[in-house]
């Protein structure tokens, strides 16, 4: 059994959620946590979505197989609760029961062409 | 009471305001400072603004409430004495006196479409 | 003999090759992985490959000579078995024998404009 | 008399000069490595270039002041012996005298729209 390669906790302080774009654009505008988890059993995270002007919501619950990279869509409905990130700027936390790495990215679309941003999270445990 | 995650130093060496851009385009250019705190105190920071040919401004007071992340535009007035950041090249260093994470990012708008770029900043105590 | 700077594992948590693009544009869509020794001996490197469906295809071998910087195209046949990384979302791990530092680019040329992004990885021991 | 924050050695694995691009665009394409030295005391600081298939270019030298951030243009001859960067994947170490934090971007104009990217670079001792 490996442990797997990472950290326990991954924060993203800039959240801000893209307009969609239009319909016929090859890449929708989004904003994808990105999880990787290399160890040999299942991460089960926490995500804790914090905002400029009300309380957090915390603990909506995702997990990430064992050897698996998982994609999750912060524009689209979120965790077990299948929360709905608001437009406007957020920041997110995970805290997993197992070591993990995390990259968020941005795709936007607002003008003719794509701008894209990504950053591998703060890690600590 | 949580003492929140991440350093109480931050820094970012490559700032570099980009010109507004034209007043109809879907974003003006700026670049950002976002911070978040994830403790249960909130967190006083002391915003130093570094130049290439001049002594810094030191101590630029702002604050982020306990659980909340907070955007400040660096093109616009900043801190408890509305300093205004010049045009080229300056860096930040952030004091806070409880653990944030820290983040900046720069929209430009110069030509025709968006160029985007972020960088979680260099943490420390 | 000077040990080299670095770590030897470094992970990317999100992969995802691009179109290729139109022949006719400056640049082609593509992933690259880069990769420095500045150590004197051979770094040998084993890359792991990681996707959100399947077992991750482990141990393809590259090396990186001593004191010097390699780019690896992820977008063609990758180590010594020739892996071809499919489209959709991946993930690399590095595992070397020697200290080495890496960083990881997209080039996208999906619209008629290009968008870049870049992160060096999360490097641990 | 403040140490200054940061570290020693900072390393950036992905150089490769885009070109300048046409003469009448709003930003010269072009790569910058942004230095910040926020001690009391002058960073005196030796650049190394490492190459694919050539041994390295070893300890150009530069310098920030005590409490100052300089932006060294890369595709401008570099250091003491005006060393031009060429064409093709490079990599940069600093060693510096003094505890500093490094960044570098690149502003890339081939296609008629700006692409940006930056990363403050690894940092060891």
């Amino acid at each position: 059994m490996s442990e797997g390669n990472g950290k326990l906790v991954w924060i993203f302080p800039d959240g801000d959620l893209p307009p969609a774009g239009e319909p016929d654009l090859p890449l929708e505008g989004h904003e994808s946590l990105i999880v990787l988890n290399t160890g040999d059993e299942r991460a089960d995270i926490e995500i804790d979505v914090y905002f400029s002007d009300r309380e957090p919501e915390l603990g909506l619950k995702v997990s990430v197989p064992a050897r698996r990279v998982q994609c999750f869509r912060v524009d689209q409905p979120l965790g077990d609760r299948q929360f709905q990130v608001p437009f406007g700027q957020y920041a997110l936390r995970l805290r997993s029961t197992r070591k993990i790495i995390a990259q968020i990215g941005r795709a936007d679309v607002r003008q003719p062409n794509l701008a894209y941003y990504t950053t591998i999270g703060y890690g600590c445990d």
